[in-house]
């Protein structure tokens, strides 16, 4: 025997040979991918790509399940097979990704439709528990890659070039400035993450908040600063659902909470935007992740990132939340192209800090995470999912600016 | 017999004095306006008011059938009454109407909703009847009022002191900013009025224009103006329904026409869109009057000024106009308080020519006109109404501006 008859009979003990069947189902999911440009490899290196000579990319499957369930279920597969190192991507992660995601865009497909109907609401409880699986995974992970202030939502670049950290910030300035907050009134912050942009609007705009969060690990560390920097006459950091705030309030400010409200429960949001902004001058303003057409989120993503997180249409923002709370639009941004920035910014730090991240938490872990970060920078360069930002007032109040001119002239103020 | 007994009888002959019902009646309709400060008054100059010492203005009452009628059908029975000059204001005609807008302010009324039910579609035949009733009524009209282009739709005031003129024209440019037009791109424009902003847009932008209208007095004076500035080769009007478009564009645009469509044709402006739209940077925008909340416009409104009107809500144009048409929503703006400025520019012209309008066109038909502008500029100031500019990409197309400070630097480039 020579050596390269040894060689190929041990790689065929560890992947058995692709069969006809095997062959045949290879086929139908190459056809399904081939648009993208993506080569399909099976577990015997074998692949049935004919397309254009050089692909992007491949994926490559190590065995018959996964390729069944590639087939059966896409959208829940495609995740945890790469998870567990049961598909492969060749080639630069990213640009397969986004190239997957480019294909497949399109109306929302019967089994979409049937998990949209499925989806069960959130209580205040499966809130809290929902919350904890994504935020606190540990303040040390998220160290790892987010910017030094750990802000975990959509950075706004006023120039492409900006750092992370700067855009951040001018992300909050350009929400205060759509806010147009004044030195000494009252905000209320739903869903405040690690505290940032309360504190931030505390510093610089002198306005007094009070921030709700149920994720504990998030708000020790907002506590703690708010201490350090000496902030707590100023900024209220509570352990609460948003939904059982009192009070009425100058602004109503949420950045990235939307999405983990659930369309069930878009009345009871409505009602606490209804009797916390205050009719006669107040104003609020609603920073989420969006969709142009109503569907659930990815059945991955969903089941393993985010339980319970949904991504509405601006249609079911109005007509289920600011309608009924009697508001009023008053300016729509679609920032999803900043937000397909931040995820650059976030993944290429994410991919330094992989090694400190697999020892800590497993492969499988650090492959989830790498993969959900890449499909979120798709999903937002591509036009699959949006980033808008809404601000609105109760239909009496006149809309905060006479033109919008002044959000961007840092000595701006109204002509009215 | 002296003097004043027979001035008494002579005026107890014109207005017989109010009857014990006609009184009870009064108290009710009393009750509903008091909260504006607004004193009624009947025939015989009897007053139920007992409010603050000094009412903002008096509703004068002229005889018993009006006075039932204001209380059954007040939405369709004011505006005629007041037309036939059997209500009379006293007082600020706009100050009036203004009060009695925002002691309105509400969810609609039974009768409100019955009247949405059973609104009937407009066909291309009725679109082009109700286009008709409208536009058609003489460009000397409008002459009288609008500004020296005749630009029938709300102006941008990038300065509150701005001229009416120079308004218009900054709306104009802001539409073109915001689409970011390039020399060379084809426009359609759906619905072009008098042709202004197509030959502006030809003019400054470099743009070849294809303009629709199904008013023919416009279209004669749109198609005689580009005649006479030599721009026959870059705008081309044409006298047909925009359902009726065929081809591709590199830009959609389309100012104060949405409200003629009504909500029976949303699926068709749909599929218009989605057809004339180029997937690949094509991008439009829609300047409407809408709502906060689905209802349809004050009866007497849509039965005498606008037949088939209906002012949408962000959400009904979301779900059914851009959502099905697989279009992005990138940009809102809410313009309501320079539609109140363009309509008070407006009234004001009016006014002026008050006497030509009565000698022209009757006295009945000058106080319609009268009451339909006060009325107007009322439901944008208080918020009844609001005023959208609404830019949309075919999802596949990225933004056409990295930031909006762009729109707001004349030589703002996009820094993708």
């Amino acid at each position: 025997m020579q050596r390269s008859h040894l060689v190929d009979a041990y790689a065929a003990a560890i992947h058995p040979p692709a069969r006809v069947f095997d062959r045949w189902l290879g086929t139908r999911l190459q056809r399904a991918i081939a648009p993208a440009a993506i080569r399909l490899e099976l577990w015997d290196a074998s692949s049935p790509y004919s397309g254009p000579t050089l692909p992007i990319g491949s994926v490559v499957v190590h065995d018959r399940a996964t390729l069944i369930g590639l087939i059966v279920d896409p959208d829940l597969s495609f995740g945890d097979a790469y998870t567990a190192g049961r598909v492969e991507i060749r080639g630069d992660l990213g640009t397969v990704v986004e190239a997957l995601t480019r294909v497949t865009l399109g109306p929302p497909t019967w089994r979409e439709r049937l998990r949209g109907v499925l989806e069960r609401p959130n209580s205040l409880t499966s809130a809290r528990r929902n919350v904890h699986h994504h935020y606190d995974l540990g303040n040390e992970f998220y160290e790892q890659w987010l910017d030094q202030d750990l802000v975990y939502t959509c950075a706004y670049f006023e120039h492409p070039q900006m750092t992370l950290e700067a855009a951040q910030h001018a992300k909050f300035d350009l929400v205060c400035r759509k806010l147009r907050l004044r030195p000494g009134e009252s905000v209320l912050e739903a869903g405040c993450g690690w505290g940032t942009l309360a504190l931030h609007m505390a510093h610089k705009y002198g306005v007094h908040v009070t921030a709700f969060n149920v994720s504990r690990e998030q708000l020790a560390y907002a506590k703690d600063r708010a201490r350090r920097e000496g902030m707590t006459d100023r900024v209220e950091f509570i352990d609460d659902d948003y939904r059982n705030v009192r009070g009425e309030y100058d602004a109503f400010v949420s950045v990235g909470m939307l999405e983990h409200v659930g369309l069930h429960h878009y009345e009871s949001l409505s009602q606490v935007l209804g009797r916390v902004v205050r009719r006669d001058g107040g104003r609020g303003l609603l920073h989420f992740i969006g969709r142009d057409a109503p569907r659930p989120l990815n059945a991955w993503t969903r089941r393993r990132i985010f339980p319970g997180a949904y991504a509405p249409t601006l249609a079911e923002v109005g007509a289920q939340v600011l309608t009924p709370a009697g508001m009023s639009i008053v300016d729509v941004e679609n920032l999803r192209l900043h937000y397909a920035r931040t995820l650059a910014h976030w993944r290429a730090r994410f991919k330094n800090a992989e090694e400190h991240v697999r020892a800590q938490y497993g492969a499988d872990f650090e492959r989830a995470w790498e993969l959900y970060l890449a499909g979120a920078q798709a999903a937002f360069s591509t036009g699959w999912m949006q980033l808008f930002q809404v601000v609105f007032v109760p239909l009496e109040t006149a809309p905060p600016y006479w033109t919008r001119r002044d959000m961007y002239e840092p000595q701006g103020h109204a002509k009215l």
